[in-house]
Formats: structure tokens, C-alpha cells, sequence
């Protein structure tokens, strides 16, 4: 089915347009558009075409655990709450846990989103009905090297044969955990897997002090030069979090071209007590990219307010009120500063037709003295009214069909999960 | 009229119980409560009844210069966007920016708020009309001393007598800016005006580090001392921001019974350079609220994303993820740690009836482990059905019967004062 949106508005124009979707992309954008017969159309008078936002770093289907445990010390969360609640997790659970996660996003204006956990088919199969596009990788750890490796390496192989089942908007990842909880062996395994297929990695790296006073004294250098050895900085490779790197570091990624992703709040929240190096980052052209993480440590997936806390959060450790302005959070909001993210978001014939219908005439966006700073500082994703992907409707009028029987399932298998 | 609300929850129980208004307050809560003749009766099912919030610093008409000029130098910001704005400001647009804020405040559970702007009879007015509850002060700027502090006083003393014409939900407050606009004459005479008929003052306090350092430099004291050395630290008085207050000024501020209100948001999007020293302050036993400050430094109004911010900027600060708990967010944006702000928001038979309804079924606050987390953490003031103030319902089911000519009337108003 193709589309036809009537009578939007594009954020930096006054005249009305139409955008004509054939196939899953954009077709055509112009004033004098006509739809061609049988196509679906869809009235968007008094809204703004936007393109949509993309989550850099999360885990989905942790929404299970939203609020099961906050304002607690690390090891006694994971300890008492989180290890014991996904020791009980299955591959449904976390079909349903990733259900919802989409669901606030599509409501919260995320188009994509990069995934990082345990169960792989639970998490695509949700992508894949829930409409939205996610890159999804079956979380590697593997500390002790040997027998254990070859297993996660055997998994790794047969669930990327496995992936092909699905459409294209699921894309296989490969998602080794983190430096201090995979072995350099399997590290160097997964980039020579990416080399060889071409797949993106998506890995946590420099979120905590301590992480890099661990890396020092087992393998002698800091998290990024002892990734780099593994083979495992390249143009492939998405590093989330990334508030410890120094300078030295910084360089290095930005020679091998691997990606940045932000997440402010959890940072904030679990007090890594750094904050991101955005500007060092920026100034050496390293694609950088905002995500939320998962909602055990945020406790939501609306970037909207995920790109609030970073432009202020920037403001306040640069010391400087013209620090990250509101149109530099909204382009790395959108991916477009990180091409690793899904080049997704463009507003362009040609472009995947991945977009947003906004109401600006709420009260929170009034006046409209400048679109991109109501959206920024003061707008949450509750400004979304339409959500399009690959071409198709997700959500219109705020309203997704499914969205009942999703929430309640999610709810009562969370209240089985998480008991104390 | 007396209003009933049929089968709502509270926060910490799971049996239905109703709740019985008359004459503005609560009468009864119980689960066994039948309805008067001649009440209305509201139906609640599946939500629960919580606390109204309470803004504790603001300047509501600058929902006029929402986005107008993000992102700026201050000065360049003051003289070339807000200072040439404000001179075209009228007491009708203030009424009409004021109207605006109100509704957004309603829309995002905020029942009582402390302002400080100009033309004081244009807030009070839509204070009175929105329904809300507000301390409403006109600004006293005297730099000089002299005529242009008698013209000031004379100006307070008026508008002090022309307030009495407004209901008991408009509260006037004596507004001094800050110490180095108003001279310490000024000061003075508001101390004992303030005294004299028992009126609560609210004034910026310790915002910037400039400020610590002039304060030094004309009074050779810090800015809590030289206000105490006019009299003006007392219990009626609430001091806004208090960013730079050391620990001999917070011993002091305790000691006097003062009151401060903390703003995050605004103070990381001006970049202040510091954090509030919450831990400090609590310890003390300072009484503790927060405030949006003015939208032109936000960008909204919205208590619930304040909270979220105040929790996590002060973990950050402490790097200490178990600081300043959901539980305790919770409690300062209810205005419960301060007295001085009003003492609303109490769900308890003889309190004022200030409260609202919210769903708690809602995608972002799913599942229900916690709702005070899943408040302060996961939902924005949108998670909001149903506010009531003073008894009368001023929304319901998330509509506000006069909001589209609101809007209407400040957008256009804003659009033809923010010319640059």
C-alpha cells in the first residue's frame, strides 16, 4: 500500500506540501503533488513532518524491570534484583518486555534503535511486529576464555544464520558485552566475524572509572587501546557510553572511524560521575549518536528528553550557556551525525520513508519563536501524533491497536519476573 | 458546589475508596463514603489520587520568550532578545503569557506556584481566572537608593492595598530581584514591611559565582550575610537558586529559618558553574523546594521532568547513585519539605482540596513496581487526567475548557512583542 500525506508542513518552510511514499521511500515532496489512485491518505493539516529519532543504546526488553529497584548501589541491584529477575526471564518475556519498549518508543518519536540482550529471536520477532526498524544482537559474555568462548562463538554463528529470517528492518549485531566481560580471544573472534560478513558491533566501553582502573592493571593500556589490539576499533564498531576516554583515546577511535554513543541520563543516574567528552569528540569528527540505555537505569525511552539532558548536561560541564545548542542535540538525536545508526531520519526523495507528524500547537510548544528549540527544551515525545516507518503507519492520532493487550501482558509477566 | 470522587486509588493501598469535598476541602476519605444530594460526582475508576506539585520559583508571563534566544551569551541574550521584549510587555500580555503558564502548570499537575515578574495585577488576574493558587509579587529593581527606592516602596505599598480584591488563592509576596539590583535601603524596608503585616518575600539568592564575588567586593561579605545584615533572612522569606551558598551562609540560612528553592534546569541551562548543595541544606534541616524558573530558561513548566533532573544532577554531583532517592524527589516538588510554600497538597480530610488524578496505565509507567519511581523517573506531566484546586475541577480527562483561545491570544501577543 502506498501513502499519500496531505497538507503537512516541513520544519523550515510556511507553505504546505504534500509527500507521496511508494514501496517503503519517499517518492516526492512538492506543493502541487496529486495523489495517484489507490493510494491511502492521510490528512495532516496543522502538523509538521519531522524526520524520526533513533536510539543509539538501549536494552529493550529491561522495561520488564522499570522501577524494580532505583536509587540502589550497583552490585546490591544487580545482586538482589536484576540477576536474579533474568535468570527467570524467557525468549517470550522478552518478546513482550520488547513489545512495550516499542511501543513507548513509537509513541516517544524513535524510528530505530540499537539493542544490546539476552534472547535474540524474542527481541527480533518484536521488531519485526511492532514495525520499527532496530539493529539486535544477542548479548557475549564470556570472561574465562576457552570452552565457554566457542559456545558463545557457536550461538553467535547460528543466530546470525538464524537472522536472515527476518525483513530487513531487524539488522544482526554483533554485541560482545563489554571489555572486562569477554575474553581478548573473543573480542578478536568478533571483529574478524564483522570483517568477514560485514556486521556491525555494538559494545559498552569507558562507562566507569573502574573499568578503566581494571583495564590498566590486567592488560597495561586504557579500554580503547586494548579494543584497538583486539582488532576491534573500526568503521563497524558503535562504543556506548564512552565518558572515560582521554585524549590519547579520543584520537584512536577517531582514526579508525568506529562510532560514539551518549547516554546522559543513565550516566546521571548510576553516577559514573564523568561526564561525556562531547565537544573533544565532536572537534576530531567521531560520528556521535544519543541513546537512552535501558530503562532499569533511566527510567524511560523518550529522547526527547534524553537530548534535553544532553544539551544541558554539556552546558554545565563546559561551563559555557552556548555549549551543544538545541540544533546540534537535535541532529545527533537523529542520527544524522552517526551514519553506523542507520542513515534513517531524511526528509529527501529517494530516503527510507521513516517520519513523524508533530502537533506544534500545544501548549508547551507555544509561541513557535524556533520549532527546534520547543522540541529540544521544551516539547517530550508526547508532541508526536503520527509515526511512519518503511512507509507504514505505526501510530496516528496517538493510537496504536495493539497497545492494550501488549501493555497488560508485559505488566503481568514483570509482576512474575521481578519478586523479591 | 461539592464534588465527590467515586472509586479512586491512593498511592499506597489498593482498595477503591472515595473521597468527599466540600466547601474547598477535603471532608472524608473511606472506602465506604456514599455522595451527598446535590454533589457532582466525578468517576475515577483506574486512577489514583495524588498530591498536587508545587512550583517554587518562577516568572510565568516569560512563556512568552519560550525559544526566543537559546543558547546565548547572558548579556547578549538580556540586551539584544528579553530587555527590548520586556519594554514592550503591557499588563495584558502578561495577563495573557500568565494565562498560558497556567495552563501548561495545570497540564502538568502543578497546583501552586510563587512568581516574581512585572504588572502585578495582569498575574494575579490569571492566577484568579486559571483557577490556580499562587504567591505573586511585582519586582523591585532599585539599584540607586534614593527617589528611586521611595517610588518602589510606594509602588509595593499600593499594589499590597489593591490586592486585598483577590480570592485567598492568590497570596501577595513582597518581590525584591536579587542583592545587587535592590539597594540595601530597599532591603531594609522590606524586611520590616514584610514583618509589619506578615508577608512572605522571595528573592533570588546565590545564583552565579559573579555574584558571590560582587557581593565580596561592595559589602565585603558573602550575599547570605549581607541579606541577613538587613534583616532579611527570616522564616517568611524563600530564596531562590542559592547555587554558591558556603557552609557557614547554609548554617546561617538554618539558623534564620529560611527557605530555598533549587532549579535545576535553569541553572544547568545557564550554566551557573555549580550545583546546589542539596545534601547539605537537608541536613541542616533547611526547609527545601523546587522551582522551573522562567520558561525563557527552561523551556517549561513541567514539575515532573524538574524532579527527574533534581534527583539525577545530584547524584551526579555526589557520585553517589543512592542519593537523593525518587522518594525524597517526590516530596520536595509537593512542597512538603516547605512549609512556606503553602502547605497544599495534602490528601487528608480538613486539607485544602488540591490534588490530582493520573492513570498509571500508561505505556511509560508500565509495569507498576514503584509509582513513586515510575513518577519521578519514567513519566512526564502528562501521566495528569485530572486537577482540582480549591474543590473545582479545572481539568478533566486532560481538557481545559478555555485552552485554544489561550493559546491563541499569547502566540499572537508573543509574536508581535518578540520582534528583534
Amino acid at each position: 500500500m502506498n501513502l499519500f500525506i496531505h497538507n503537512t508542513r516541513l520544519p523550515d518552510a510556511t507553505e504546505p506540501v504534500q509527500i507521496s511514499i511508494q514501496h517503503g521511500r519517499i517518492a516526492a515532496i512538492g506543493a502541487d503533488l496529486t495523489p495517484l489512485p489507490d493510494v491511502e491518505i492521510l490528512d495532516a493539516g496543522g502538523m509538521t513532518a519531522i524526520p524520526g529519532l533513533v536510539n543509539g543504546h538501549t536494552h529493550a526488553a529491561m522495561t520488564l524491570f522499570r522501577g524494580f529497584g532505583d536509587d540502589m548501589p550497583l552490585m546490591e541491584w544487580l545482586q538482589t534484583r536484576i540477576w536474579p529477575a533474568e535468570a527467570r526471564l524467557s525468549q517470550e518475556d522478552v518478546y513482550w518486555g520488547a513489545r512495550l519498549a516499542c511501543l513507548e518508543m513509537i509513541r516517544s518519536g524513535t524510528v530505530r534503535f540499537e539493542d544490546m540482550y539476552w534472547h535474540f529471536h524474542g527481541m527480533a520477532q518484536a521488531v519485526e511486529d511492532s514495525g520499527l526498524r532496530a539493529g539486535v544482537g544477542a548479548v557475549m559474555i564470556d570472561v574465562a576464555g576457552g570452552e565457554q568462548a566457542a559456545s558463545c562463538r557457536r550461538l553467535a554463528e547460528q543466530t546470525f544464520e538464524e537472522s536472515q529470517r527476518y525483513s530487513e528492518r531487524v539488522r544482526f549485531t554483533l554485541t560482545p558485552h563489554a571489555i572486562y566481560t569477554v575474553s581478548p580471544e573473543s573480542l578478536r573472534w568478533t571483529a574478524d566475524f564483522s570483517a568477514r560478513h560485514d556486521l556491525p558491533v555494538h559494545i559498552h566501553l569507558s562507562e566507569t572509572r573502574h573499568e578503566v582502573e581494571q583495564c590498566l592493571q590486567h592488560h597495561g593500556v586504557r579500554p580503547a587501546v586494548h579494543l584497538d589490539r583486539q582488532g576491534l576499533l573500526t568503521p563497524r564498531v558503535l562504543l556506548a557510553h564512552g565518558v572515560w576516554l582521554d585524549e590519547a583515546e579520543l584520537d584512536l577511535i577517531a582514526a579508525r572511524g568506529a562510532t560514539l554513543v551518549t547516554n546522559p541520563v543513565s550516566n546521571l543516574k548510576l553516577a559514573v560521575g564523568g561526564i561525556f567528552p562531547f565537544e573533544k569528540a565532536a572537534a576530531r569528527g567521531i560520528p556521535i549518536g544519543l541513546g537512552t540505555d535501558g530503562t532499569a537505569s533511566n527510567n524511560n525511552l523518550d529522547l526527547f528528553q534524553e537530548m534535553k539532558f544532553l544539551a544541558l548536561i554539556q552546558k554545565h560541564a563546559q561551563n559555557d550557556p552556548t555549549a551543544l545548542p538545541a540544533h546540534t542535540a537535535w541532529e545527533v538525536a537523529c542520527g544524522h551525525q552517526a551514519p553506523l545508526l542507520g542513515q534513517t531520519g531524511i526528509l529527501a526523495p529517494g530516503a527510507a520513508a521513516d517520519l513523524l507528524l508533530i502537533h506544534t500547537a500545544q501548549v508547551e510548544t507555544t509561541p513557535e519563536h524556533d520549532l527546534i528549540s520547543n522540541l529540544v527544551y521544551a516539547a517530550t515525545g508526547h508532541v508526536v501524533d503520527t509515526m511512519i516507518v518503511a512507509g507504514k503507519v505505526l501510530m496516528h492520532q496517538r493510537t496504536i491497536p495493539d497497545e492494550e493487550e501488549i501493555r497488560h501482558e508485559a505488566r503481568s509477566r514483570a509482576a512474575r519476573i521481578c519478586q523479591i
